[in-house]
């Protein structure tokens, strides 16, 4: 495989969307300077597919069924689907972004944008809910068969300041159910993460402004890109 | 758990519809007669929960896009669905069945016959399209917690005859896009599975008359109920 797949990564109000777009868009003219061949791709778990999109309604319409994100496994009252059904229908629509665009992507050479992935399942389902870490990585290995980011960008932005921003984007269907305590527990797992694997997730301060964190992601994007020999 | 939990397996055209149907009767009837006061289920998978349904649908329209049921993990177009992410639905949808049927069923006392379980998959997607079981058994035991049927009625028919049912009962669509060898390939599966398990899954000799089946299967389960202390 000769792309590189580039996470982007983080608790609700952390500015991932926006961020992945300007990178986007950076990427994009700096290909053009640069004249380099390869593609830029942008995609997103859940509902990176056709498939997946009909999951995400399914998902994001229980979870507000189940009581809002913020339901503990105990809490959520197994209407449909339940908890555990929700990792597995998650593990579906992974399996179905792997094969139809990651893979097929990674292997014409592109540069993929992805908002969130396994780590995602990690910090949400794993720290936040309390499903057990095994059985998450076991399922995320099943569903990816592996397949791992080059790099992950951690938007790492104070939970209250987060959950503020998407009151004032008006974005408050889920959001305002969701806890504080649940939101702590999700950046908890973050945090654990980028400290277990500092080469692959890198911690952005995303309590900035939007221009200085697009700033510290197009830093560490030449970095890596020289690295990978496409600088 | 009080209830206990019977499934019938077997490939295409073995009976297992008629023979679970007949056995409800017959032992809605002896429970009557004996005054027992549990209840009886019936049930499926995939498709036993209204979650179960809407996947049952997406999986069994897949299968015809993909080349059929009798298509190999190799042949499969990773058109929508894609094999993996059919065995992720296969086992949400087996999630939800266990914890909104088969767990508070059998808490309740209930004696369910289910038309299909766990072996289904092994036999299917392992020994039929290929995935390993090794996969197969830790999804089966993440989707039912390791819940395990009291006993397994696998209706053992000639995969020709079997066949040649489905064809005379007019049901062609699936069926008669699945090759001989694809069929015996399962047909394979249960044979293993029930050397394996003796105990657990008992071989009816299918070929037969349907009231010849029935008859094999009510001495089963007199059997079996008196073991359990219901007879």
């Amino acid at each position: 495989m000769n792309g590189r797949l580039i996470v982007f990564e983080g608790v609700e109000g952390c500015g991932k969307t926006t961020q992945l777009q300007r990178s986007q868009e950076w990427l994009q003219s700096l290909f053009v300077a640069k004249s380099l061949s390869g593609s830029l791709v942008t995609t997103r778990e859940p509902g990176g597919t056709q498939l997946g999109l009909g999951l995400r309604e399914l998902l994001l319409n229980a979870e507000v069924r189940n009581g809002g994100a913020d339901a503990t496994k105990e809490e959520m009252k197994f209407s449909q689907p339940g908890p555990l059904t929700e990792l597995l229908l998650y593990a579906a629509d992974r399996a179905q972004h792997v094969e139809e665009v990651l893979k097929p992507q990674l292997a014409a050479g592109a540069i993929i944008l992805c908002d969130r992935y396994t780590n995602s399942t990690i910090a949400y389902q794993g720290y936040g809910r309390g499903f057990s870490l095994d059985l998450i990585d076991q399922l995320n290995f099943i569903a990816t068969g592996g397949l791992e980011s080059d790099l992950t960008l951690w938007l790492d932005v104070d939970v209250e300041v987060g959950l503020e921003r998407t009151k004032t984007r008006g974005v408050v269907d889920r959001i305002e159910q969701a806890g504080l305590e649940f939101h702590e527990r999700v950046q908890q797992g973050y945090t654990q993460l980028a400290k277990a694997q500092p080469q692959q997730i890198v911690r952005i301060d995303a309590n900035l402004s939007a221009a200085a964190v697009q700033e510290q992601i197009q830093q560490i994007l030449v970095q890596r890109l020289t690295e990978w020999g496409l600088g």
